[in-house]
């Protein structure tokens, strides 16, 4: 493929407007299509996505649509909407005829209806259209402030991964190429769950080095499962992986992390759902990374752990002594 | 090697303490040397060691000694003290004439005035003698309070690695076995230099995202150099590696981070040394990172930015830019 030089912007919440106005950051001409009326003549006329970005004003123009069509035919679409939205999303993409350049999954998750990686669910929606991933650590309010920020970039061929970086990249917005599409996706998969058990020593207060036990032994394990599902080594290790796993798992901005907290706390699962709270992302993951684990026959103790406290209500301090107590393991494989 | 029964602590720091308490708590026969009288004194009768860990007082009795003789004839030895001080201390354990078991390097650092990992210095002063290496995210503080803490514990051999994991092994600290005693360094000896980079970008306030990349870069650059000096890969996404890097990286605690915190502050190094400042262990540890970085033939783009602010003065803002405005790189080798 050419120069990039169009980028349609498909989802108007906090991280679909931070990548659009990065977009136009690295001089790309860029149409944002968001759902909410509302939010398209925000965004149109103010310069400013209220209900996602509050109290941010944009220094860049953004152009804004609730037309699908307007956007399909850019050179590259970036499609920002939740993943559980994303089939329905493609289908709709599709139904324009119009998408001619890839289509970039920004969106971090598994289908949890299915079990699939996002790219899977692409390839069955939009068949023929070039898959992308855009993966990394990266809150949505340090990139619309233009703070520094680096990102995974992949897709199946050099030739476009490199294409897609060169487009995004401007002086606080880093992408790296990678051609490892399903490596890319792994770390947002799985982070939710180790997110919900770092939470959760941080709710028992068991201190910093627990906690950096912790994302290392789970980062372990989200290496093990990636490499069995055919993730390259440097991918689970760069920014999509590890980098993401690192912010999340040291953040409590995130929702997984506060619902571990909860349980760190001493709550069960079953008290926070039937007070109206909503399962967090990481609680489904949970049980999908246990079922993939089995079916590529690797360990993962604290997923499962995690999947335990959630659908058995396993307190705290067994799940702990679960962990704790395992047989001895050593790092070397097969000593 | 048989079962260990006794252990002999050389250092009564705040580490050495809590490696002694831990090995008390594992069941073994403990005795603590400390070069300090006072605190010798204050182990023995007070169950405290006010001076390294404050408001701490020990469940477990431990034997403490002023005489290096008194421990040198223990199953195993766990050598605590500054790893500036190996090289005179593994001496003195020489001098004794008593050295029977493993001699388990506990410090973390390079030797300064050498450039060589601890493990090679030890190989120098006591021939003939196993050498171990115990490594990972671990506050002294935590760990004697008995909070949950994992560890790397290396020995060239297998057998001896998993008789010190069960001499230490209680259920609130959990060692993995390795034999990678020179991976299990590397960790230890780089996180420094990169604690230095995320204190700077933290005292620039350039936000959570902008941490975690540096994080996952610097875990790149740790495990090229690793790699290339000859670590495995799983020792190095293991918790001497990884678990220690994030550990350092994200805590306000060490030393290290705190030099970096004032430089991204605008303070220049030659300012902050000037001032009575002690340079942090890790700014050291840049110019060899440096050093063996060009020996190794590998690129090392965070240590070398440290190494030029603490050698040329260069401001925050221009390390920077030249983190950000590097080429394009892939994390795909080869792309």
């Amino acid at each position: 493929m050419g120069a990039i030089r169009s980028i349609g912007v498909v989802g108007g919440g906090a991280w679909g407007t931070a990548l659009a106005l990065t977009a136009a950051r690295a001089g790309r001409e860029v149409r944002l299509w968001a759902r909410d009326p509302g939010t398209v003549s925000d965004i149109r006329s103010r310069r400013q996505n209220p209900r996602y970005l509050p109290g941010i004003t944009f220094d860049e123009e953004l152009e804004a649509t609730s037309s699908l069509e307007e956007v399909a035919d850019a050179d590259a679409i970036l499609l920002v909407t939740p993943a559980q939205t994303t089939r329905a999303m493609l289908a709709a993409l599709k139904q324009t005829g119009k998408v001619r350049g890839p289509v970039v999954l920004c969106a971090k998750g598994i289908e949890q209806s299915s079990g699939k990686l996002l790219s899977k669910v692409m390839s069955e929606e939009l068949p023929g259209v070039e898959p992308g991933v855009l993966s990394g650590p990266s809150f949505a309010d340090d990139v619309a402030k233009g703070l520094p920020t680096a990102v995974t970039v992949a897709a199946n061929s050099a030739k476009t991964a490199l294409s897609l970086c060169e487009a995004m990249q401007s002086p606080c917005f880093r992408p790296y190429a990678s051609i490892d599409i399903l490596g890319a996706q792994i770390g947002g998969a799985l982070k939710n769950v180790l997110a919900i058990a770092c939470g959760a020593v941080v709710g028992r207060k068991l201190g910093a080095s627990a906690q950096a036990a912790l994302t290392a032994r789970g980062f372990a394990e989200l290496s093990r499962l990636g490499t069995a599902m055919g993730a390259q080594g440097e991918t689970l290790t760069g920014l999509s992986g590890l980098g993401d796993l690192v912010l999340t798992c040291s953040s409590s901005q995130s929702r997984n992390f506060s619902f571990g907290l909860r349980l760190g706390e001493g709550f069960m699962a079953s008290e926070l759902i039937s007070a109206g709270g909503k399962l967090a992302e990481g609680a489904y993951s949970a049980r999908v990374a246990v079922k993939l684990a089995r079916k590529y026959d690797v360990e993962v103790p604290i997923c499962e752990t995690v999947a335990r406290m959630i659908d058995e209500d396993l307190t705290i301090d067994d799940a702990l002594n679960t962990l704790m107590a395992r047989p001895l393991k050593s790092e070397t494989a097969g000593l």
